[in-house]
């Protein structure tokens, strides 16, 4: 797997924002204006970047040249300065790669409520633009992490009529590895010719699965972003080629998705919430948000409890209605409950071993339709608490 | 303060439901139909003694004689034979006071998805319906306890017209002191003469500032029960006189509320949040809500740091329309956010110190309107996550 996209340059630059040092100035930039649609937070606290972005790329209808990232500093509830600096990066990063500052986004993450250092943010943007190339992604990749452990990178390339399209991806951040927010930046290129009439769409239906569906605090940052550049050098696809290309972003997002729920400190446990024989799809998912939600739900993956009392509690809290008398729920293969209540012969050591798992399922069937959603959850354990408590002391 | 009131008796009895022991099982006894209004939990998957009760208050038309509880077991998820074992439960009871079945209340509180030991049970309602007495009220608070540390007991007395009105009332549990679940239990009695017709609209209007604004961990129990009864012994209301029971109503259950959430195990601090300058009372106690429930706000808490770009971050994420350049933040009388960002002169040692106290109000004022609302908080600590996490291991 080659971490390259035809149309695309990356790079990275330590410029001394983060205080432990590393790389933290990204840059993407793309050879020639590329199809771009993105998601933002709905968080009504919004940082500067994310206004600035939502704005440029509305105004440049989706053609865009490039991306500007800093890790470190989220540049959130900063002011009307605050807004000057977002506007400022994304003009030094335009000269940067010859094009017009409306036609670059903005992101940033990290504290809250502090200026950019800007001496700083000049001379990182300076120093990521010279060093862009085609191989640059890992770079890009590590430049944009805060308290992630590793980088998380993802390939999946296409074969369509003897044609590969790539699609390369890399995420940062979850709210359990994020003491001072939850910030959660995605970047996605590939080299598939799209509109981006058509690439939005596909985006919103493959984040709506993905990041849309899983939760490790419940709170959303001011400053999440995920972005999806489509260079065109690949050439176009047809109406058969859309579908599978969609599909192959969900695919990349949700091995993305999995990938930054593991690298949680704190997280030992990866759970996807399954409900099915629900009377919508968006019951379904409501059902399984509660769950994944749940603080008690929460401790019990955390301490490998096969407390199901808890599971059918929040089912119940869902605010979905529901025939409390048939619910039904297994952990992997092991049946836990049946008509609301234990299973006969319920195995609490299996049930109990199935939660020793890095990653497991919890299957809930409501028994009331055909429709499935599902939701990823981890556990709440005493390390989120002490990142998140003991941050600052 | 005398812990009885006229045309009540009350008991507890040991019957060997709790493992721990102690007193287990309550029983009020009126010496006449009272006039009775309640809340249930809004929970789907609710306990067969809540939909008992529900039925018999609504048959009874709020004219009940009696209500018979026990702790240890929730009699939750239990099944049809959990139904049929709450009904024995109002039978016995019923027979012990001289009653009918259908005008006697019953609540479980303890573990899930256990049948009763109905042995042990019976044994507990004749032991607890011979030894009724007027001064027998702190026996039954004890009795509805589970890991509470201590009963929680208050008196009200109001002063009509030369007339002193009683107002009596004790309650158990809140999430974080309840491994197994979240199950709040609250009984009041008065001997005011009120119509069932006044009380309910006067018991709901209470809730709602009071038990329906505190959040420990956001779930809501299978069992959770709140109800209040009115003997009539001190003789009827004037309309005057029926807004100021309502008033010492909403105080008797304010200080309620207050010990449950003091009394939690892992809970240093008890937080009031205070939204002001709102566009309706609804999105005030929405933002309230959401800023009590915020995993990270309320890791910030237990931590004693000012990290107030948490708090922004859950305003903006409390689904309200806001003008996110308005917000401003206090901690007691210290201010901490103007505009949306940190004031000039921000004292973080001062504002840490405020976070040492153990009740302390963070409010927050939009800017936008003149409502209110507020939410009792609390912190997230690691004992919450090891009572939650390692209960079972």
């Amino acid at each position: 797997v080659s971490w390259t996209c035809p149309g695309f340059l990356f790079a990275g630059a330590a410029a001394g924002i983060k205080k432990k040092g590393g790389l933290d100035v990204g840059l993407i930039a793309a050879e020639a204006p590329a199809s771009c649609a993105a998601v933002f937070t709905r968080n009504r606290v919004r940082a500067a970047p994310v206004r600035l972005s939502r704005r440029h790329l509305g105004a440049a209808q989706g053609q865009i040249r490039g991306i500007v990232v800093n890790s470190g500093n989220a540049n959130a509830c900063t002011g009307p300065g605050g807004a000057r600096d977002a506007l400022r990066m994304a003009e030094l990063a335009a000269k940067a790669i010859g094009a017009a500052p409306g036609e670059v986004l903005v992101s940033s993450t990290g504290v809250i409520g502090q200026r950019l250092p800007m001496d700083r943010v000049v001379a990182g943007i300076h120093t990521a633009g010279v060093s862009l190339y085609d191989a640059g992604f890992a770079a890009f990749s590590e430049a944009i992490m805060t308290t992630d452990r590793r980088p998380k990178v993802a390939s999946h390339p296409l074969t369509l009529g003897g044609r590969t399209i790539t699609l390369l991806g890399c995420t940062k951040g979850a709210g359990m590895i994020a003491p001072n927010m939850a910030t959660t930046l995605t970047f996605v290129v590939t080299d598939a010719a799209i509109d981006p009439s058509r690439l939005d769409p596909a985006v919103r239906h493959a984040v709506a699965g993905t990041y849309n569906a899983m939760t490790v605090d419940g709170d959303q940052s001011t400053n999440d972003m995920l972005a999806v550049m489509a260079s065109g050098v690949a050439g176009p696809l047809d109406d058969a080629a859309h579908a599978r290309f969609g599909a192959a972003l969900t695919d990349l997002l949700a091995d993305l998705a999995h990938q930054l729920m593991s690298d949680g400190e704190g997280v030992h446990h990866v759970v996807t919430i399954a409900v099915r024989g629900a009377t919508s799809e968006a019951a379904a998912r409501s059902v399984a948000r509660r769950v994944a939600t749940s603080p008690l739900v929460k401790t019990a993956i955390a301490g490998a409890d096969p407390n199901w009392g808890r599971i059918l509690c929040a089912i119940g809290n869902a605010g979905v209605k529901i025939d409390a008398r048939r619910i039904e729920v297994a952990f992997d293969d092991v049946p836990i409950v049946a008509r609301s209540t234990a299973v006969p012969d319920l195995d609490d050591a299996r049930a109990a071993a199935v939660m020793q798992r890095p990653a497991y399922t919890i299957t809930i069937d409501l028994h009331q339709g055909e429709h499935r959603g599902q939701y990823l959850a981890c556990d709440l354990s005493h390390e989120y608490v002490s990142i998140n408590a003991d941050y600052r002391s």
